[in-house]
């Protein structure tokens, strides 16, 4: 659970359930904040704020205790913004924000919560509110590495221009070379398709100059999951639907699909099916991974597959035709600082979510209120799925 | 909530919050329930069932009293399968399936639950669960036209076979054109573009010939709702997040998009937007809906527009490679009757799907114990959303 | 999750999350059913009903297979009720239930509701929903069972004649005594002392001839938990608390204590904590139990100790005043068959509910979607507590 | 929920779901903690934090956003426990707490969890944890009182020494009697007895001298409620059931009881139920409020009553029986600064439960994301009622 605002006092999250015993510091959380905060065309704020975060609560002498685990995101710009965004009440006026912009939730969040000034909406709709999922993200990624698990985030489409990415390569080499391609390009793209990387920046500074946005899509893979991860025997248990909804909450993220996706439509399904293989060595596995690690919303033993299309960043500087919420007269929107291309960002949010639905997926699983007794519950059922 | 067995005694289902007062009886349901069964290319068993709805409990003299709704759809193929799916200890074996169908839950649920006879598996995680969600989805339709509130789903993809759907035709254009394919061509295929009925029956025939199974997309559109249907404020509040969920919750689907989708990765910010007007007589309204009604996890004021990918049936006739989860071996999987192509069925699920969400997010924000209340609190809150 | 009504079809139970392997059927529930009917100063109608369950689906060959369990009781009485609650609408005129007898959900539930006949509302408030507790329950304790833990609830007070129970005397004894002293006054009071039995077997004839009802008070116990159920580390995650919300939520019951309870009041801090002791044989434990087994919302190692206060039932044949909803006019109660005193009944009903907390305690901690998972983990767990 | 350990940084509440309008800022909060803090009978802790909060999030210009409201508790008392608390690895050994504490979480915390050093358990076991409670209480107190209901909790029980308080006194006299007899003694014992006062007094003193602790009972009332806030339909949708499940996880508290509570197991029905009346002025009321004004799980237009019996402080200064859990020899447990009578503050926690379970509930009856729109669908409920 998170509170806080985009430019408030600062971010607020509580993760409650995690086991004791877990070696968790700031230094977990904070350089993945960093990463959060690069990316070839993030706006200026970015580089205002360096996020770091504060322990709070639940984790002593750099492990957890058991105890809820809090951590707070000061807003290290707050100092401007503290009589627009005052707690209490003050004397004289200040600006409102009365032009609502197309694609955040201004205006609905306007009408639904009685606010004519959105300010009081799109503080806390920002997606400011992503690096509070970081942090839950980078917690439950510790506790995954306990049994063995690794998530990754990537992008695979900006603007249109997307990667011809090979699933089967495996997660250590798309990490390692979207890390060279990285360097090489001094981009922060994370984008792993050399030949498209020009085209990228191109479009990218085409879009600073036209004063526009660019989205894309973002993909998130993983070492192999055990199998039986989530559930069938409820539609609110599928790992699958969990996922889905943890990446559709995402601030901008339209679509979302696992393997093949939509692309299953003209697939026939003797091509689409992932035959099953066994060899004593390694057990049940596949043979392909169209499914993308999910049937019956159970993790199926291979790698999970899953990708989420962003929309363009909703605060354009050339501005979009709106209405003024007091006067109703029509105007063009106003700017305020932004991104023009956060799909970096978002796939390590994407990272972030996955990672957390995993890590709930294996504390339903395996229980345990310490990490020893969980990675014990896991070890033992693994030795269970070999002799299957 | 929902139980039971694809070919055990029966589903159940318990639908707990519904106010009273809702007009609601078998007459809802059955209709649904048959529209399900139909459809080009669906299966032998269809044709067995003729589902009908018992209502056991919540309802009285048609109306419902506040009270759980409870529902049993009685199988009426259940006297065949009295002893393979017997509840209590039989004397003599029984036949056990052994052999794991890739694209279903056989092999994950297998283990997860410790069932070397994957029947213990397909008969919860089959599809006829959707019956069940049908169900529910037929409550929540009921309750939404009481605010006014139309949902409908239907294909716009099968094999790769896709029509030009023009989205701002609303939905009771939709409902119609459909309404009179459907008929002319005798086929169910619930399909709104004339030009590619012919080769979707042929692809459809083609498939049966080569024991083939195909897949494809569902749209589910709705009438204009309210603006402020969910919420911005925590991630597991979106609406958009909970309705993809739902309906990547259902067996089979790999991919839900809301509006424009993936295709938003190549659109730039300036034309994906809706741009937000405004007359005395509308209130705000959009010039476009590229959302899909869908801003900050909250409605727009826009209709509705989602739709979900669904794979091709698992159960293919000309079998797939798979092992033998007791020997072992490599074997083909085994044929058990099933559908060709369910997408006209899944597009009723889907509308069912979302429905169900719609009606809790009206709850949500309008609660009410009697439909009287719910619509009282509802009109009150739409005259205040005209004055904003 | 429950539903179903007092005199209709039926009542429905779906129990989620049970592990498969749990060797469960109906030979699990008829009994405790049949025992929650019985008791001496019960009223006719349990005789009609002889309740037996059926189990529609999540077993197998005796044993639970993961998938949900779903129960039907059916109500033998139906069809004498037909028409009275008929679930479509019928032709002609049916007798309401206008006078709300105090105690008794009707004059709230009508108005919440909207409906001044209150039979819409006392058919589900009715404690004949007890019935479906009592069947989840009867899951939980063959649960319970593979892990050594067993739950009895009993009687110690009716009509404020209450006897001198001897808490460390231990879960079987006071099995044997109650069943002991039931044979001998072929009485089925659950009541375990041997000098009141007389006494409130005269008080409870003497309330069948004034048309009067009694209340009392019934007590669970359980043999020693193992440390560490439930948690101290957020307020709703507590297991007394969840405990008492599940006793609580049983008809009639006025109040919930652990251990000494309400009499803490005036004992000092030094003579009411229960002093902890070491041996290496036993490990931890305590010399009393004046906690009732439960520290900082958890079970501390000691046998649970819960009482649950029972008024006496609503149904008064003497009539209590009332006003008809209709009329507004002052009346009299009118009487429907009923109990005199329901409190052996209600002692069954607390032990189910206890019984279901705890395996929802157990199967939080240990996890585990097998039987032989979940009883692998608590077995590692309870060895682990041997060598704290 | 919370976070936050007892001598640590400081306590996070997050409270999610207020209403925005809703006038909101530390001037609601601080008194009722300062409340807290006093108390005949409080060790010195309380005079060192003279706890004050810090709203973080989700309140502007003094009032709510809608956004989550977080509120910060700093421990102005860290800077001496910033080495035993470090959240980081420390250089140096930190003396361990070794000896569980009969009655506190520590021995059944530490197992769970895995400490042998206590102090990761009773840091965050601590009662102090009720600070947090009560900053979310005194938000549902404010936006209760919007529809015109007061919560009121207080004493009626120090160490044995009751007062024969009158129940149909009144919310308002019965603040009145209090606020007169603490400023009379000067004592701030929250208790209505004027005879008793100076017996209590002694034996706090009696009990400080001999290193004692004492336990208590508080009682917790409103003024009328609406009828039919909570539910029948659904066991854990009780209003009682959640008002006992909030109060028994407020640390100490043993028992919990509605009205006239374990009393009624001696007091036969016609006796006990509260007869109902009509008068065109008022609508329906009772004649009595033995029921403590909860009926079938709602309310039932009377006040609400509601008493926890609260055991005396686990910490005591004259030592109980205990074992070294390292060395496993027996022990005197070791004094920790405490209190030896807290039931006052109890008395302000129970309260502040109360009146957030109220606050729920009526969120749930009239929906409403704005206090206007709560507001108008409140009126017209009681508007409806009125004309039932």
């Amino acid at each position: 659970m998170t509170a806080g605002e985009s430019h408030g006092k600062g971010l607020i999250i509580i993760i409650d359930g995690v086991p004791s015993g877990l070696k968790f510091d700031v230094s977990c959380i904070n350089p993945v904040l960093a990463e959060r905060q690069k990316g070839y065309g993030r706006g200026g704020r970015q580089k205002i704020e360096t996020d770091s975060a504060d322990i709070i609560s639940g984790v002593r002498f750099g492990r957890t205790t058991g105890a809820p685990v809090s951590v707070m995101i000061k807003n290290r710009d707050f100092e401007n913004w503290k009589k627009i965004l005052s707690v209490s009440e003050i004397s004289g006026a200040v600006g409102e924000f009365n032009v609502p912009r197309p694609g955040h939730a201004d205006l609905s969040g306007g009408v639904k919560y009685a606010h004519h000034d959105f300010r009081n909406v799109l503080e806390r709709a920002s997606a400011r509110e992503t690096a509070a999922r970081v942090v839950s993200g980078a917690c439950a990624k510790v506790l995954l590495k306990e049994i063995g698990i690794d998530v990754f985030g990537y992008v695979i489409n900006i603007a249109g221009v997307l990667t011809d990415d090979d699933t089967r390569m495996g997660i250590d080499a798309v990490k390692k070379r979207i890390s060279e391609l990285d360097k090489k390009y001094g981009a922060n793209l994370r984008f792993p398709g050399e030949n498209e990387i020009p085209v990228i920046i191109r479009k990218i500074r085409a879009a600073v100059e036209e004063g526009e946005t660019l989205g894309g899509v973002v993909k998130v893979i993983t070492s192999p999951l055990p199998m039986g991860l989530g559930d069938y025997t409820q539609w609110d248990k599928k790992l699958d639907a969990m996922i889905a909804r943890s990446l559709m909450s995402i601030q901008a993220i339209k679509g979302v699909e696992f393997g093949l996706g939509f692309a299953c439509a003209g697939t026939p399904g003797s091509k689409f099916h992932d035959s099953i293989q066994y060899s004593a060595q390694k057990g049940f596995y596949r043979a392909s991974n169209n499914a993308g690690g999910m049937e019956g919303g159970m993790s199926d033993g291979e790698p999970l597959i899953v990708k989420a299309a962003m929309k363009p960043i909703s605060t354009v500087r050339k501005g979009i035709d709106s209405v003024n919420a007091r006067s109703k007269k029509r105007v063009k929107t106003v700017y305020e600082r932004s991104d023009i291309c956060a799909v970096p960002a978002a796939a390590i949010v994407a990272e972030a979510a996955v990672a957390f639905e995993l890590a709930n997926a294996a504390l339903t699983k395996f229980g345990g209120d310490t990490v020893a007794e969980f990675k014990l519950n896991h070890n033992n059922y693994i030795k269970y799925v070999k002799n299957f």
